[in-house]
């Protein structure tokens, strides 16, 4: 790699190389992975490039693609794999500076791919009381062009299901990896061929995102004298088809009481807990019916003062991955796995697999929309141990009928569905054919012939010394 | 009753006492089915009172408690099982005059009971873009008092369940009627006790309905070679968590050809189609699902210039039971039943069904939300022949495992869960203690004895003669 002759063709560009600063923007949070952290930690990039729009985009591709530099594109760096980390070293591509919010229309925002998911909410309730319809609880600081090349779903996801759902995604920009780099627009089943593809297979420099109605959602915590109360109600209140909820989180005592400290006076010891956004107009409703089930409403900001709330955040940023955020910062020998309770038997999988690790595993569920029904994910918090021990509980959800999507896995395949994703691998074959895209992230990519069912974890080279 | 008292007692209220023009204002579409056009066809008022506001409703009741003369409440008339037919004659208490929309905020809007719910939507939309969650297919014509009063669901079920699901409603302020009506703002629980009772245990004399998010809804009909092709379709799309549609309605050939006049040529023989609405910003990838599931697009608003829309009538006009009103405009020996295909059978039900009657009962499904489930009702066209055939297919799909909610019957039990509403009853003792509202049509109130199992139709006094 040439990076000075690099840096002489991107003249004019913003870059930076110092160092320190590099490395810090080659990361991510992987390091809510025990196995990750210690693969990772040494990744770096060589320089970071922030282009301003489409054209600069244009231009480092072109220049990193006659040098053979990689290119690693990054948005805010909230990802949890080390999606945006850059395994081959090179050039990481921020889009941050790539923001504007360009035009706002019923049920539609065009944005760039580094806008902050918050802000373009900020824009679009502004414009005609709108707002995205899926986040994850990184809403504060992820970029939307990273939640769609490296997420799945999140809060809202109980209404609208996942990000690669037909309408989820309306139409993506996408710059191609190529002496003279095309840009595509994708609508339609295309857009499968770049979500959740990590920027392995074309760099998106614009989005077209569905928008639904926003409403000043009401922050709402159950309390339940067991876990299987708590997740029961879950189950029921997503099933009620006229309550207007945006997330709904049973949690297992004694993680709210051990570690979402700014909220523990309000949980009893012992006490399981569900968290609920329910939108203003279904509050009379929702309460109502959680009377009906026997919830006790422990937490309700439609009931509190400005100063009675102030210093606590709100109930996403106790949810989805931030529940295991919380109880990090608490305790560092925690960290979590990703399962789905496949529906219709959720709850009868959520319970055996609550019981099966008593002290180890810590329930937390996220009730979503998945094909049409109501089921769960599961964000279990894992007292850490060994590497062979978190392998092994792997595999008794696995065993038990609950798939494991991996989080201690940098790459697509084995975070995800453990096969070839052919439309991803065919659309990189055409979209980046000297393969500088994020490289190591595509297994089908970098080794067509690996075997997902030998066991062993994908290494891509240059990290098998840490394997 | 002494009428002429009544009337002097109701001096400067809008009374009308014309016999024709009461005669007609004592309707409804209850000739849809040929059951209720014996049983019903004499029944008629002896007035029509049209309070403009509370005040003049509270006068009303109070002077007919005083006088002993039953009152039965009315929006527009356009329920179809005789809910607003006066069965012991008395005041026709017309709630069309109290149609204004009174507030409208974020998720919510508060208007009189004869607010027609198109022109609600007019006003919501104009304000902020927002609609109501479920209509009837009389969306032009019928009231927002009768389509609680009276109806169940309709138009945007798919998305929101039906009317008496928790938040689908957000308050209703009803009247009783005692020597001193009292009024009532009932909100939660409490509205079950009033919606769907048809006017047995109250007046309703303002509601507050949520709103969602309003589009300029695409119409769009896809074609299927076979009717279980346009079923499945259906099931498949209602189960798409990301497409937004508002109407799916699968209905099996030669339906649309034979009795969709102003949309016939579009339709080749023997094609079977699935009616949708979709919102503008889900119409790509719905057409990209559509193209992968195989269905042929043969009628698309979006592709359409006004000229070449002149004159159709909207999809929701195809739908519910506007199917069978243009089935009996066509054919008048048609007539039809509402079963409900049970989740997760709904598709090998809707194929045995479909299968069982041929030339004699045509598909009609409606893909709804059910307990948080996808799954249809149907409202099948039946080639009427006698009463006892009607009865013998009726008693076939329930044996079947479809539950019929029998459009053949005047009565709240008989219509639908075919046993006593007991939150509806105790609330009828207590706001109306002497069983002067809407007379007849709460079996469990006439007749607390009769008995469900005996198979035979209820009949209330005056009426037996036409059993």
């Amino acid at each position: 790699m040439d990076i000075a002759a690099l840096k002489r063709d991107l003249d004019g560009l913003k870059i930076e190389d110092n160092e320190k600063i590099v490395q810090q923007k080659s990361r991510d949070f992987y390091w809510y992975s025990p196995v990750l952290k210690r693969q990772l930690d040494t990744v770096s990039g060589d320089l970071i490039v922030s282009p301003k729009n489409e054209a600069e985009v244009v231009r480092v591709l072109a220049a990193c693609h006659r040098h053979g530099v990689p290119v690693t594109p990054r948005g805010t760096g909230t990802g949890n794999y080390g999606q945006a980390m850059p395994l081959s070293g090179g050039v990481v591509l921020s889009l941050a500076d790539m923001n504007e919010v360009t035009s706002i229309s019923p049920g539609r925002v065009v944005c760039g791919p580094g806008a902050i998911i918050a802000d373009i909410d900020k824009a679009t309730r502004a414009h005609s009381g709108q707002e995205l319809r899926l986040h994850p609880s990184t809403y504060n600081t992820a970029s939307i062009g990273g939640f769609i090349a490296g997420g799945s779903g999140g809060v809202g996801s109980i209404n609208f299901g996942g990000l690669r759902d037909f309408g989820n995604v309306l139409r993506l920009r996408v710059v191609t990896m190529e002496a003279e780099p095309r840009v595509l627009d994708l609508t339609g089943e295309d857009l499968h061929k770049v979500t959740h593809a990590y920027g392995t297979n074309g760099i998106i420099t614009e989005v077209e995102m569905p928008l639904t109605a926003s409403y000043d959602w009401v922050d709402v915590i159950v309390g339940f004298d067991s876990f299987m109360g708590a997740a029961r109600y879950g189950n029921a209140l997503g099933c009620q088809d006229g309550l207007l909820t945006k997330l709904i989180t049973p949690i297992a005592a004694p993680v709210p009481q051990n570690y979402f400290k700014r909220h523990q006076r309000f949980f009893r010891p012992g006490q399981s807990i569900c968290l609920v956004m329910v939108a203003p107009h279904s509050l009379d409703a929702f309460l109502a019916f959680t009377r009906r089930e026997g919830g006790e409403v422990v937490f309700n900001t439609a009931a509190m003062t400005d100063e009675e709330k102030k210093g606590l955040p709100p109930a996403f940023e106790l949810a989805w991955n931030h529940t295991t955020l919380r109880a990090l910062r608490v305790d560092p020998s925690i960290t979590y796995l990703q399962s789905l309770y496949p529906f219709p038997n959720q709850l009868a999988l959520v319970e055996e697999m609550d019981a099966m690790f008593p002290g180890e595993v810590f329930s937390h569920l996220e009730f979503v929309r998945f094909d049409g029904n109501i089921t769960c994910f599961g964000l279990p918090l894992v007292k850490f141990t060994t590497e062979e021990r978190l392998e092994e509980i792997i595999r008794l959800f696995q065993d038990n009928g609950c798939p494991i999507f991996n989080p201690h896995r940098y790459t697509l395949e084995e975070g995800g569905m453990k096969q070839t994703d052919q439309v991803q691998l065919a659309f990189k074959r055409e979209a980046d054919p000297h393969g500088l895209l994020n490289p190591g992230k595509m297994i089908a990519w970098e080794n067509p012939e690996y075997d997902y069912r030998s066991g062993r974890t994908y290494l891509f080279k240059g990290l098998e010394k840490v394997g």
